[in-house]
């Protein structure tokens, strides 16, 4: 009888095992690309500090003076681009990579098409999701923020940006795509700047932007997949006039 | 002086005309699809008859009985399922087509591909445009709607169901597309069946969702194109296989 259970327990975790590898394997081989999991962190950077007068301005519908170009003396140097804290931090644009990744330890990945895993979709707002992606010889900051515009009513927000100037940001075209259950959802434009502080970006919604309930029928356990491809804007507008 | 002033008014007619033509010519080209106009109706439904049971229904999160088919004494027979009017018509599937044709006055529009160009985007909730697409035997509803879930925050909600069963529905696969200004939103689902309520697909939020901001966006003088393309659901899970 001890035989039998234990058997029937070996066979249980078998079934067990295959089922995980074969959801493991979903996830990956659905996109065929490199997956990336992305835990979420949640912003400090409403305190009470420089940037909570950069969110007054934008609430007020005033162009956001995120980054106070005025006040740093070297015209050449830049404010920490990180969207997660407030943080002192000033240095030339080639730098700035390696001021997230070890300041803020955001994590870097390579590759030209790459899967965003962002766990723990449940957690309250402000939330944020962040990485960087380095593709084609830049740097890019993937932003996905959890926030109520609308007291009561949170919000997704996805967005693309290049470490990198304007006009560097022209040369380039992102894309997010959402796929499950049947349903796809695609969002295809030029990144910005992180010279042009991704609050502006998402107050003006000039991105992916997910309610709730959209959030939950795209979501595995919890988990919202991305699909995040980056090409040169010369392809795009060769698609355009086609 | 005369001669003059009517010459000046003429080259500036000229130039007013050939600007008209140009942009009635970028948004055609752009799509190279039939374009219909779809100008918007003032929903009248939200008034004190049978649906606004069914809404305050949906507010509460009960599965709306928007269409009562334990009321109907012929199993055969379907409710109107026009979105804007509650009717009190009764009658065969097949010939549901023909009643919002006569009765609501909505077009039909043939084609596999159209471009639905939405009007006067800033006239306030609830605003419906609507049009039937007959494409691949089959005859379908567009439904985009102005709606304020959350007071004093207008968003838009644009679905397509078929006019048929949700069997019959299985089998095929709409996609909604935005395209402007370096930007683009791609919606890609089976349709829902007329018989399952456009109420409680807008409610649940499962279809293309835009707030205001978003919306403008991909406007072009208070009108908004959307690009519309149904196929057979074999091409739509071929894709996913591969």
């Amino acid at each position: 009888m001890l035989f039998f259970t234990q058997c029937f327990g070996a066979v249980l975790d078998l079934i067990h095992l295959r089922f995980q590898h074969y959801k493991a394997k979903r996830v990956f081989s659905a996109a065929g690309q490199l997956v990336c999991v992305v835990n979420p962190t949640h912003s400090l950077k409403y305190a009470p500090t420089r940037c909570a007068a950069a969110q007054t301005s934008v609430e007020q519908g005033i162009l956001p003076p995120c980054h106070h170009h005025e006040a740093v003396h070297d015209p050449q140097l830049v404010p920490c681009t990180c969207p997660l804290f407030s943080c002192p931090w000033e240095g030339h644009l080639e730098v700035v990579v390696s001021h997230l990744r070890q300041t803020h330890r955001i994590n870097i990945l390579q590759g030209a098409e790459i899967v965003f895993l962002a766990t723990d979709m449940h957690l309250p707002a402000p939330t944020d999701w962040i990485i960087m992606h380095s593709c084609l010889g830049h740097q890019f900051l993937l932003v996905l923020r959890k926030q109520e515009k609308y007291e009561g009513h949170p919000q997704f927000f996805a967005t693309m940006m290049l470490i990198g100037t304007p006009t560097q940001a022209d040369n380039f075209t992102y894309r997010l795509e959402l796929n499950r259950n049947q349903r796809r959802l695609k969002w295809e434009a030029t990144p910005r700047s992180v010279l042009e502080c991704v609050d502006s970006v998402i107050s003006d919604g000039d991105c992916l932007v997910l309610n709730t309930s959209l959030a939950q029928l795209f979501s595995d356990n919890g988990s919202l997949a991305i699909g995040i491809a980056i090409t040169t804007s010369k392809v795009h507008n060769a698609e355009a006039e086609m």
